[in-house]
């Protein structure tokens, strides 16, 4: 996000007042980092910047996050608690210093016990759930936002050949993703994006299966793996499906109609597309199909300092997206207790088009074994 | 946790019993992990298991997990949601279905969204902060707990030898982070706990720093390291303070009154102790030192499937601590712009006395530079 931390506060006090309240607040978290360009925990401790539509931002900061805060430049009031004494009094302080009644919240963010402080220091206090809002700010992306994205990919796609590379009948899924996960930190991922799905043979059904330690993969088997480095605090997210040994003529023709569901959102994004169209013509593609009865997801979410955020890329949602947005295009088809194929890429929205962040092959793969 | 899904759904029903509430509620999270003995994420998507006092539970669950929620064995009723149609109506069919009027939640994990979706359902839903009860489960370990946790520190205490042996003067905090972390993979992590802290010169002095990529390392600074690896869902969490070619006398002295503190912990931990009294111990070995004012920080917090859980180790918590509960032993002194110290066990309470998971050396030691 360009700008001073003044600026960049500024566009959250934007926020308050498009939305009629008299403040947000962030939490700990992506819009956090962004706001105030630097990395705080908040575990088991509250941590809150608020920031009124109108007048200087206050924030609740651990004593021990002092130092730390320090390097933020943060010239609002800070009410500090320590372990020892409890937070609400610094909720009470803090409150009574703002003078608000109502506050937006990021609802996927703040957790009920921060909530619960804000309501116990000021009863009559009105929270009302502004993530969308709030996280809107992050949709578009700018050019540093978009390298550090494009070098998380790079970490994983390099990461993912590396793994390919090792794969062998009989190995356990477990096997396989700890290979992936050395992978990625050797390619120099400063985190993974999310704990990795590795998953073969029915597995690959389960949208959001676990890597079995139990399951050793065979000849015939769909492999699926959906994984990601975060890199500067970005996230990459990439699923990829290939074949061990061969692929049936079913997997090649679900394959064949994931693929052309994948390549179809490409075709119709750009700027000004809904998010609904989007998944309109890529689930449109599933529908036509033999497989309709294997859909089981929307296309896609957003991505960026967070994994899904949004704009969530389903049909319902007629939000607009500008250029600069970065989504997941990430059809799939999956039948119980047989298989499942999904292709996700990382797609940059342009004014014209579109640009694939995501460079691997996605040419039906069939691993020796 | 030992015995059926019935039998650990019940143990959840005998805290809201406890509590006087209609029921409890977990979310994805380490509690409902253990619950399910099962993995899920939540993100975006509300995921909810409720558990009566009386009665068969009854679940949440978004649509697209539906297969994986197959693999608990779960027999209560099930209200499932797809995205596209949103997840008020479930949550309205889940509460009409309940018929509570007071629920326990976890307040450190349930996030504001679910909270308001749970109140649009049924608007005169009292909702209590029960993570103390709920979490409070985890917090005596069992033998395999035990064994996982083994395991996870003998993989941190394996990448921090392979960092160590690489650390020279002129590296960046940063480059010694990114060995630590791909040491922490190649002994065979899963996950990190966290985001490690690598922080030397005045960086040390501040609790929760971040590795920088402009401050390089020189003889006579502090180098911190705390980090861990997270091995079968559960997380290591060690702190380590080295010097670089030489300890000044002063650092020489501030370690060993923070040795001294952290031994002090063991000594007067058994079965039966309180949180309050191995602090009061603890930091009173710091408080009596020439170095009072650079304390900042409580003794520790429980460790397990969290790496910041109950029990938390300060002054004025007369919670009893029995058998089987692991907290981390982590006195520190730090001055701002000068240097901080902090060395940090993993610490399994014993009938008897108490017994430390962690055995990387503790002397003072000084780095090759």
């Amino acid at each position: 996000m360009p700008g001073s931390l003044t600026d960049r506060l500024s566009a959250y006090a934007g926020v308050a007042a498009e939305l009629g309240l008299d403040a947000v607040a962030l939490v700990p978290g992506p819009n956090f980092t962004r706001a105030v360009e630097h990395v705080f925990m908040s575990h088991e401790r509250p941590f809150v910047l608020v920031i009124p539509a109108r007048g200087p931002a206050a924030a609740l900061v651990p004593n021990l996050e002092l130092r730390s805060w320090d390097l933020v430049g943060f010239e609002g009031a800070v009410f500090d608690w320590r372990d020892q004494d409890g937070y609400d009094a610094a909720f009470s302080a803090l409150m009574a210093h703002l003078g608000i009644r109502s506050l937006g919240v990021e609802g996927q963010v703040m957790r009920v016990f921060v909530h619960h402080a804000l309501i116990r220091a000021q009863p009559d206090l009105r929270i009302i759930d502004a993530e969308k809002q709030i996280s809107g700010l992050r949709m578009i992306k700018a050019p540093a936002e978009i390298a550090a994205l494009r070098e998380a990919i790079g970490i994983s796609e390099r990461a993912l050949a590396r793994t390919l590379e090792t794969v062998r009948a009989g190995q356990t899924e477990k096997e396989i993703e700890q290979v992936l996960i050395r992978s990625l930190f050797a390619e120099g991922a400063e985190d993974q994006s999310f704990a990795p799905i590795v998953a073969a043979g029915d597995g690959s059904a389960r949208p959001h299966a676990k890597a079995r330690a139990g399951y050793a993969i065979k000849a015939g088997d769909a492999l699926l793996l959906d994984f990601g480095a975060r890199k500067h605090g970005f996230a990459a997210d990439i699923t990829r499906t290939v074949f061990l040994g061969h692929a049936t003529d079913e997997a090649q023709a679900v394959y064949d109609t994931v693929l052309r569901a994948n390549l179809k959102g490409f075709e119709v994004t750009r700027a000004g597309v809904t998010a609904h169209e989007i998944d309109d013509a890529v689930t449109g593609v599933l529908e036509a199909s033999p497989f309709a009865d294997r859909i089981r997801t929307k296309t896609g979410h957003g991505l960026g300092r967070d994994v899904h955020e949004a704009p969530y890329i389903m049909r319902g949602n007629h939000q607009v997206l500008p250029a600069g947005t970065v989504y997941t295009n990430e059809p799939g088809l999956y039948q119980i207790d047989n298989f499942g194929v999904r292709i996700e890429d990382d797609v940059l929205i342009t004014e014209g088009g579109c640009v694939s962040l995501t460079s691997f092959p996605k040419e039906l793969t069939v691993l020796p074994c």
